[in-house]
């Protein structure tokens, strides 16, 4: 599915607010937040809009020089409301935790802006990171809907499981990004040994 | 109250989560989502990371020329979810909508990223647009807690209320830079006929 395709399909449900999906029924933890068929594969998710907002990047770039790309994205994360309450009180993510990974290109030139960047319409990207031990091999699954929709889970051999898996603040999720939830580990000491050091450097700036 | 002072005060409030302000008693719109002193000081709002999110921008400057900033700044918008939920209907807000804009620092150096910008962990500024006719002069009142916490209503002839009336697509609201918000806006005909040209301009980057 290409881009504009994406932005048309979400439009529908982002614009009309969304129906929460699968309340009832649920299979599996992560079916009280999103859908899936039959054949495991992810629906559209249509409420995240409304989640709480975790942080926005924009150009994040994990490889070492620039990305290369001829144009700026924002990348927007939302984690299901559910799941961020239980990690306020542990610093862990429950079974049944979603983020969204949103991507919208970044613009300079609109409106009354002159400089700096804001954010352009139509959706350019959306991936989720899931953890359902009842449906997922390791815990945790990936899924990308540039490539299709519904989304087939992402297989556990590909780059984002190994890097997620070694850089993870805590468990696979780069806590060490979302400002709010950073000091709610640090006071719960579940922040994983490997990312201390990053966050130190990150801190002195 | 400087930077350290307000990231230090608000840190109480967003790590645990928050306590939700003023539901009962309302002597005003607004008051059911903010609470004010009994002289009409703003109190520092507690709740407002888990409403929903309207968008994020990095060093976005109206005036010509670059902002001159030693250092960068990524500001995230929300709204209170009630007045989101009646723009999502009419394309308008309804009085005691509360906007709240946090500002955090952009860092390219931290944990595995390598380029681009992510948000540092301290609350840099916080400032509220919230409307309420019973309670200010023109319908729309601006707070900012870089100065003062409580924080005194910014007086009616600061440059902020000129330029959102000049430039707001909704009334006073920049719902040009909130992605998911134009499309509402666009197909309930409350664009205003200022904006449209600049929103064009924009589309077509």
């Amino acid at each position: 599915m290409n881009s504009a395709k994406l932005a048309a399909l979400l439009s529908v449900f982002l614009v009309a607010g969304g129906v929460r999906a699968g309340d009832a029924g649920t299979a599996s933890p992560s079916a009280a937040h999103v859908s899936y068929t039959a054949d495991g594969r992810l629906e559209v998710p249509t409420t995240y809009r409304d989640w709480p907002f975790l942080t926005s990047g924009l150009d994040m770039n994990y490889a070492s020089g620039e990305g290369g790309e001829d144009h700026h994205m924002f990348d927007n994360v939302f984690v299901d409301p559910d799941s961020l309450r239980a990690f306020r009180k542990t610093g862990s993510w429950p079974e049944g935790t979603v983020f969204v990974k949103e991507g919208r290109e970044g613009l300079t030139k609109g409106s009354i802006n002159r400089s700096g960047q804001f954010q352009a319409e139509p959706v350019m990207s959306l991936e989720l990171h899931i953890k359902d031990s009842a449906r997922f091999e390791g815990g945790w699954g990936f899924f990308d809907f540039g490539g299709n929709a519904p989304a087939q889970k992402i297989p556990l051999a590909a780059g984002c499981y190994s890097c997620h898996q070694s850089h993870g603040a805590v468990e696979t999720t780069f806590v060490q990004f979302y400002p709010t939830l950073i000091g709610v580990a640090r006071s719960m000491h579940t922040l994983s040994t490997d990312t201390s050091a990053g966050l130190a450097r990150r801190e002195q700036k």
